[in-house]
């Protein structure tokens, strides 16, 4: 691509440098960019601004939050004694919009993969430890993790480090889809979820 | 979506206002932008400020330039008499990244839509007539606009501005793309490459 301008190809550089953005998007958002107002532009470039330097985690569960604790685990209603770990804010805001979880969060911020040089000293653990320890009343650990190698190895490595302490630790469920056909399905999947049938009166009650 | 911070909320729904980035995506990127250091992010930004505040047109042709006079006018090699009249910038970058154009550009910056409330003086139409008549040296004009309704008005009202100034006025060839197989193109275009049939003589001499 032939940009007549270093600085328009310095911009399409930058925004070419998100993840999932080409070049020739980049260039179609840059000059989408161009034909707005410098007022609107500032907006923008502001937002970004302020995302990066006033954005701060809850020090409690290291949620995303605008104050110090944020607004899952400063609320009332919510139980505060089952936690639910998670890799990424991402996955907070995906269990949020299912409405089906009433407890609080533990945010890891990563999740372990060797392959990508990120050992479990790199994530939150020893805080969710320290939260443990200090909170006697929590009774439930609920271990909400990718279904993948490096899932189940963050898993398995947190429920070594955790079955000592006298907590119920659990895991979300595996097995097939709502609204698969089961001609489709993968056998690992598959295979699993007839290796962990669960008793029909109890799928009856927990679709309840 | 339950985006757990004003903050980020914000800066999700600046990004999401870019043409064609929806929320998800949007959320997506503004993560990755709070991944990185407050340095990149600092880049990031100033490029798209940047941008806004110090790009230019150039003064001849209204192609971006970072200088008084664009590349493509300040290039002696090229012919400053055939000026090839396009819509858009990168229309501009279409046609160089052919290499098949020695001549220089003239860039609308629209074209006449009444739809979008653009009309004739929307556009450097009148520029264009005052940069014609400033230079006596100028023989041929090339309208290289998009074959929609707008396009063919605004070359047909291009074209009566202009046909009294003795010029040669031209528009880019239009019919079967390179690759095409006939039994996949649309009626008109194949029923006007029908009536606009070429030479065969000329088609041979054209490729080479």
């Amino acid at each position: 691509m032939n940009i007549p301008s270093k600085i328009l190809e310095n911009a399409v550089d930058q925004i070419a440098s998100l993840p999932g953005i080409g070049k020739k998007t980049a260039l179609r958002l840059a000059l989408s960019l161009l034909k707005r107002s410098q007022s609107e532009v500032s907006d923008f470039v502001g937002a970004i601004d302020e995302l990066k330097k006033s954005i701060r985690l809850c020090d409690t569960c290291y949620n995303l939050s605008d104050e110090k604790t944020c607004k899952v685990c400063s609320n009332a209603g919510r139980d505060q004694n089952i936690i639910c770990i998670v890799e990424d804010i991402r996955d907070v805001m995906a269990i949020e919009s299912t409405s089906q979880f009433k407890g609080v969060y533990h945010v890891l911020g990563g999740i372990i993969s060797p392959m990508d040089g990120i050992g479990p000293n790199d994530l939150r653990i020893n805080e969710l430890i320290v939260r443990i320890e200090n909170n006697k009343e929590i009774k439930e650990l609920i271990l909400a993790l990718s279904t993948t190698m490096e899932g189940d190895t963050t898993a398995f490595y947190l429920y070594r480090k955790l079955e000592t302490k006298g907590l119920e630790i659990s895991t979300i469920a595996r097995g097939v889809s709502i609204g698969d056909e089961l001609e489709y399905i993968d056998e690992v999947t598959l295979g699993r979820s007839i290796l962990h049938r669960t008793p029909y009166q109890n799928s009856l009650h927990r679709q309840s």
